[in-house]
């Protein structure tokens, strides 16, 4: 049994960790911090929980005084990348789910993050953890900066075509549409049920999202060469999840059993990337779930590949990988508390 | 009072007509036909309409016998064009809700809808009723053909750019999200609660979509040149409501507020427009109402620019747009009924 | 032209008043006040008001030095009945949505309310406004208290049964489902989009909830004798609505079509209640309007009648009923601004 | 391992039993049957089972040629009575999800289903399959007929309280809502998202619905003497889900923490029933689980208490409690596949 701590525990990302886990055979949580909600069970907060998970929230300070193998921060950007650091130095393992160490230079944070780095020089250590493609550097690392939701369903959408030199790199259009727990818990007005039920709201239309500088780099990275995306994310009336829907344009002619061979190829032996070759995913079949399910279309008459990826923002798109890169950074198997 | 009769009524176009209807003060319902639901009370199939329009559904052939002064037609695609073509010859206005004469040729159709048309001589006199575009025209006609809910978004979100010669029409990408009633009435799974409910279904990706013709017919009017247009639809859980989100390219350089000014003067004194140069608009905005509401984004960094066109599909997309060419028609307040 | 004013205009039934008064011919607003919000326009929050009702909220003073016909309140309870009698002196006609004036005595709303009443000398002049029951003594009052929600629509439910003495007053149960904007538009966890959808939420149950004391005090003088109520209300995945389903057990026999007769008759001319002698309503049939839809089972081999009424809490259940009874003291068809 | 074989697993009930016996360690599907979907896999009709359940459905015939040691029969009531005796002559042991063994008799049976029962002399072999009430008797049965989902919910919630006589039995009212599911996945209007969003339903109100037979049946047992049941279902806006809300009048009088310890004696031990003191459950603390969820609140002033019982219709209210009784009648942990 290895030992788990949670900080910032108190929320969505927080609450399917703590499920994820409960029902893992090699973990216990020995902590779980929430500010606000001390004292309080888990399960009072997340009745379904009851009987499952019915650990006590704890004052932030008791963090710093528990013996853990492994740490999974769901504090905010800004208060994640103050902490973090901490445990580094006593070598526990960390699985960072606010954004703080996604990007890859303290310029860059600051440039999508809109607030300077405080410890830049532990940005180099982490891993970015999108696991089915940097799966070798998570094994080995004690620091993984686990993707943000869009970005995952992005990169895994895109990467067999980017990383074949296959699509013009310049101008990538993402319209993503998720369920409002991507938005987290804390009290907003359009997250009431009556401001978000039988609505669709486009925000940060642009490249304006954070994310957007995290599917570049990433995207980049794969390509070699400088990728521009376009995004156009909205919130529909769901509780979790999130299509994205990618427009590319090719370079050489390809046909779709190519292209099928090309994906079913690159995630050959991927338990949680489904590659659908006969028909496009829709989000309820991923939902509450560790899994990444893609389709496509080539676009006749056209030079263009229609894209669609779908997640559970709170699986894939945070809890759940976050588990399978812990997974993977013990050794576990990868499906171990996620099915 | 003018006499109206209504084909195919038993749908939700049908009775979103009867409702707009049952508030108008310059009409009466003469018959409202089904052929599944003869005999029965709108009011039954339709519980808010009791008291309001309790008018009973007959058999189609009463519409041959009795006397009206506008006809609409909610018979489904290849319905119609049966059935238009005698209330033409009979001198009775029509607005067709049906897709079979929004075409400008019957190749134009045959590709689109993949059936051959059977009245193709009445395909040139009928006008495509987008209130906005072609009001002189619908003035005058006796058969509008009452646009597509998807090409009424689209075209009213992307036309001032396009008269403008603004943007390059050879890759224009349409992302549209649609409530459920877009489907119709008639009974598929993918259309049940349990299916429909926390879900996003992408469908007819790439240039399948009937709609997708329609779309570029009138964008190349516009633009006097040939348009294309890949198109990626989604179904979400909302019962009514479209959003569709467009990426084009702009051919020269343009400022937020150049584009504010242009989209305004475009829509200046119309009613039913409302350009929003602040925000970008909801779909809850324009539920079940005629509005379209309209905003944009430059991408920042790129050429290109998203525009973001909401409308309800059974309003401006249906029924409303389908009671406003009346009123045009008829010389009637546009308004009347609608508010 | 009366003029009108909205005190705590802000919230979803200053704002579903402001939409009703714009369809209004006879009406215009002269303020609508909101402490939090001055300075913004109505449709700034309310994007669908957009172009119908563009009115600026001013601070609360505005009210203090505006002629006004009529004000609404729609001020929380405590809050109204320290403006109204203000209004009251003014000679201004008053609705107060609030529940500040709907108990018949001091010592009976610090019993329901759990607050003591600071303007107990004009609980006597307000009249209980339930249209269709007092319409008389509404017509000459210059203070309506609007009822409340559940209220309307149990008493609407109950009161051709109890007027007639046909049911045993002392075991009156009702349960209730409503959509959650009875909850109103303040920030509280449960109301999140996140929280709400997919669940039932049982709350208050008992004879805790305060509208059971209006419930229990309207019923009573109906029966000329008390009346005790068991409560159960729940909230529901929906935007608006309320279903209240409620047993009663009867003295004598009696069966349907004497039922149906004994309402048919109770609401014969009444435009906004609707009995139902063949089927049960369901609350999508009332969705923002101002009906009241009822209809009604006798239990086969017991002595007890679950009769079912359904209202919308935003329509007939608040801001409705508040213009409906304007209507009525000013002499405006009840309909106006209502269809 | 187990050898599994479903009948008519083409429905909700029978996916969700494919999804719990697919993390079920002791089980392997033989055969799942499905007239109409023959040849298609369940992955394909239900996306989320991809990877998980690819099982291709057969033929009904398949079912009567292969070696299997359980069957579920998914069956329609009246089609499931035809089948099971069949297996139950083969020595398999059977599930039976339809009402066709519930009753304890043929004339019981055909009151409350309309219809004979055609093989009566395999009812008194069938046990009742409330796990928490009968697990002894289900231990050692070969023929469980799993209840139904809304009396599994009723039952449980009020079994401690009739059990120890302390409730009139001859006045019991259940009120319940639903979530869409418990209608199944045959095409009727009602079930369409546009009808059934934003709405509640009421339905079969009175006596008349056939669970009312079942739920009297069995509280008559516990209680040793006859229990009338009047009852109010409600279909509203989510996807699975019960909430049944009970009134019931006490015969001497109980205090609340009296009534607490009498639930947390009654269910102490039972990991699939949770009793909460301390607030009421919420349908979503169940939702996709076997748990039951129960609440109860004394109603001040009266001699009524209304208790809330939560579980959901596929899970507890069927294919969970299927599987449970499965794991009894095997030996397995009680929680195998549950979890």
């Amino acid at each position: 049994m290895i030992r788990v701590g949670i900080i910032g525990a108190s929320g969505y990302t927080g609450s399917k960790l703590a499920y994820y886990l409960s029902r893992h055979t090699e973990t216990e949580i020995v902590f779980a911090t929430s500010r606000k909600e001390k004292g309080r069970k888990m399960s009072d907060l997340y009745g379904y929980l009851r009987g499952l998970c019915d650990v006590v929230f704890t004052d932030p300070q008791a963090a710093h005084e528990s013996e853990i193998d492994v740490l999974f921060s769901c504090a905010p950007d800004q208060a994640s990348m103050r902490v973090v650091p901490e445990f580094y130095e006593r070598n526990v393992r960390i699985v960072d789910l606010a954004g703080d160490y996604r990007m890859d230079s303290a310029e860059s944070y600051e440039r999508w993050y809109g607030e300077p780095h405080v410890s830049p020089e532990y940005i180099e250590k982490a891993v970015f953890g999108l696991t089915e493609l940097n799966r070798d550097r998570i094994r080995t690392t004690r620091l993984v900066s686990n993707p943000g939701c869009y970005p995952t369903s992005v990169i895994l959408g895109l990467a067999p075509l980017i990383r074949e030199g296959l699509v013009d790199c310049s101008g990538i259009h993402v319209n993503s549409v998720s369920g409002i727990s991507g938005a987290g818990r804390d009290l907003k007005l359009f997250k009431l049920f009556y401001e978000a039920d039988s609505n669709v709201l486009p925000y940060s239309i642009g490249r304006r999202h954070k994310h957007v500088g995290e599917m570049e780099q990433e995207l980049s990275k794969i390509a070699g060469k400088q990728c521009t995306v376009t995004f156009a994310p909205h919130v529909v009336p769901m509780k979790t999840g999130i299509v994205s829907t990618m427009v590319v344009t090719l370079k050489k002619q390809a046909v779709k059993n190519e292209l099928d061979s090309l994906y079913g190829a690159a995630y050959d032996g991927e338990f949680f990337v489904r590659y659908y070759s006969d028909r496009l995913p829709e989000s309820k079949f991923v939902a509450d779930t560790n899994f990444c399910d893609i389709g496509l279309v080539p676009v006749e008459g056209t030079d263009k590949i229609i894209v669609v990826s779908t997640i559970c923002n709170l699986g894939k798109g945070a809890s759940g990988q976050a588990v399978q890169n812990m997974n993977v950074m013990f050794g576990f198997d990868e499906r171990e508390g996620l099915l």
